[in-house]
Formats: C-alpha cells, structure tokens, sequence
C-alpha cells in the first residue's frame, strides 16, 4: 500500500478551521485522523489529556526533543506546541491521512522538513466576517478580538506559502474543497507509480 | 477574474475518457468545456463537423499552422490532428476550464508549450479488463483489437510524465476524481494570491 498523505491545515483564529476539520474527518472516517499536538501549556477546563492535547510538563517535552521524539515544535510565550513524531509516522506508514491542525509557524517547520506535506491555509471571506464571527463567540473582551483580529492579518500574509488557499465562506464547500485537494494529491502521478507498473506487468 | 484552467486528459483506447469527459462537462456545464480538435482525416459516418472535430483539408491545416493559429498540432500517419488556439484561448479568458481530449503525443506538446496545463491519464484497471472492453464493442476485428493494445501498452508507459492518474475503475468515481483534481487546481495558492491581498486589504 501507499505511504499515507500529511496534510497542514492552518488559518486564523475564527476562520472556522475546526469545524471544517471535524467534518473532514467524519466524512473520510478510517481513511485520515488528526494529530493530536502535544503542549506543556497547563489545562484549561473543558480540555482532555489525550483528547485536545497531550499535557506534559516542561521537562517531558524538552526530553522528548532531546529524544527525536517531535516532528515539529515552536514556543509560543512560555509554553512549548509541538507534534509527536511517533502516532504520525505510524498513520502514514498504514496509509492514512493525517491532519495537522497547527500555526503558520508549525506550518513552515513542516515545509521545511517535509517538502511533501500538502499546506492548506483556511481564509475567511473578509476581515469584517472574521472580526463579526469572533464577536459572535461572545467570550472573548474587545481587548482580545483586537489582539486575534491583527495576529490574523499577520498569518494571513503568510497564506501565500501555503499550496492552496479555501475559503470559508460556506462550510459545505470548504469542507469538499479540503475532500478535493486530499484526494486530487492521492492521484498524483508520483503516488501511482506502482499502478502504471502494475496495469503493465500483469499483461 | 482569474484565468481559466487548461486540462488535458489522455488515455488508451477503450479507458472510457470519453464516457468520463461527457459525464464531466454535465457536472460542470457553463464552467467547463471540450476543445473542438482539427483535423484532415476524412469524415467517417457518424462524424459531424464542430461536434466532433473540425474537419478542413491539409491546405487549411497548414495554413493555419503557418498562421500559428493551432495550440499544438501532430500528424498521425498521412492526418494532421491539432488544437485551434483561439477558442482555447477565449475560453480561458473568460475564466472557464477547457478539457483537451487529446493523444499523448499532443500531451506531450501541451506540456512542453504550457507547463501550468493540469494533465490527466485515464488508466484502465488492467490491461485484460480494457483487452475484454474493446471486444465487448463487437465492432473490431481481431487484428484491430491487438493494435490496439499495442498501442495501449505504449500509451501507458507515458503514463508517468502526466500530473495525475486516474483509475476507470467504477466510472462515477473516475468522474468525481477528475472533478476533484480540477477544483484543487482552482485552490492552488499562485491562482489565489489575489484573494489574499482582498481579505487584507478590505479591512
């Protein structure tokens, strides 16, 4: 069988990213599964080890780098945000697809390490969609939707060394978008080697 | 508007891409459509001029050579076959997607010519699954049929130096492989970069 396919998927804060992710996943169910980052951030409520990240300590996660143990990792403030290599490297050898839910900084590692990932950037439709979109969440203080609304302006700008660009402006379509880049890259010509060799062959 | 998206898709006799192409237009219809090709060969019953080729004498054809009004063109045995480049063009202005259902030696020539054309090769699942195609027809003799797969086998060995392959193995999912190669073309970030200076600069 084919080596799995990795896939970067990043935008902003409120892009709608992760829903379009979670669909993604139930839609291709058995077929691609999500990283889970592992962070040394402390728990929030509502968070579960395991679940929406792995919890470690500092020292953990500076042994793990120590150990080759992380395919990527950046630090954001005080706290370390990184992908274990392991889980990853075990879905792709089965065939899957693995989804890499990170920032546009765990996005150019990846590039850099792995030329053969697939980078998806998630754009919202307009900065004045975003800003209404994080207002709506209501949670957050107007100080904050300040600080996420120029943090997107500056990942944004970045959008252009991704591979392809969605825009979610319906998440129906975005989501098939994703389906459509994931599947247009399983039938490049340089995964299917074997299958040209093969129709020939067995003649 | 951005540009329209050059796709050519080649494949053996009996691969089905014609089947798939037709089925292709009607999924997309006002957004993709069929390059007519030229050609001097005589018309054959069945055969009508503007739907199925555009039929003119080798005096035109090398006229419109001489006129660099053909895309690409190859001759095959004593026939010229080629595509006329102004409609192709036209097309792509208006930012349609334009199929080129050609051979793989004019496969070949769109790729030397434009390098930014989305190739695809229509692979057969075996070649004894396209041997037992071409007899079903029933029109062939048993001479034809073995060229045929000559020709088959040859074709297939190119099959390599296309973007994508795409297996005829159940037709609806050859239609949607090819759809969704075409919608990941759209999404590549170098025909996206005007949205994302859009996203930035409306704020």
């Amino acid at each position: 069988m084919s080596k799995g396919q990795l896939v970067v998927i990043s935008g902003p804060s409120g892009c709608g990213k992760d829903t379009i992710i979670s669909k993604v996943l139930e839609k291709m169910k058995n077929e691609a599964f999500l990283s889970i980052s592992m962070t040394t951030r402390a728990m929030r409520p509502g968070d579960t080890d395991g679940v929406d990240y792995y919890f470690v300590d500092v020292k953990q996660f500076e042994k793990n780098i120590a150990d080759d143990k992380m395919l990527e990792y950046a630090k954001y403030g005080a706290n370390y945000y990184g992908t274990p290599l392991e889980p990853v490297e075990k879905m792709l050898e089965d065939g899957k697809t693995v989804i890499l839910n990170i920032e546009v900084q765990g996005g150019a590692n990846i590039r850099r390490l792995i030329p053969e990932a697939v980078e998806i950037f998630v754009l919202p439709p307009s900065l004045e969609v975003l800003e209404k979109r994080l207002r709506s969440r209501g949670t957050d203080s107007e100080e904050s939707i300040l600080t996420r609304l120029e943090i997107a302006k500056n990942e944004i700008k970045v959008a252009s060394e991704y591979d392809y660009i969605v825009v979610n402006d319906e998440l129906e379509k975005a989501v098939e978008d994703i389906m459509s880049i994931i599947r247009a890259n399983q039938l490049c010509t340089n995964k299917m080697k074997n299958l040209i060799c093969e129709v020939i062959c067995n003649a």
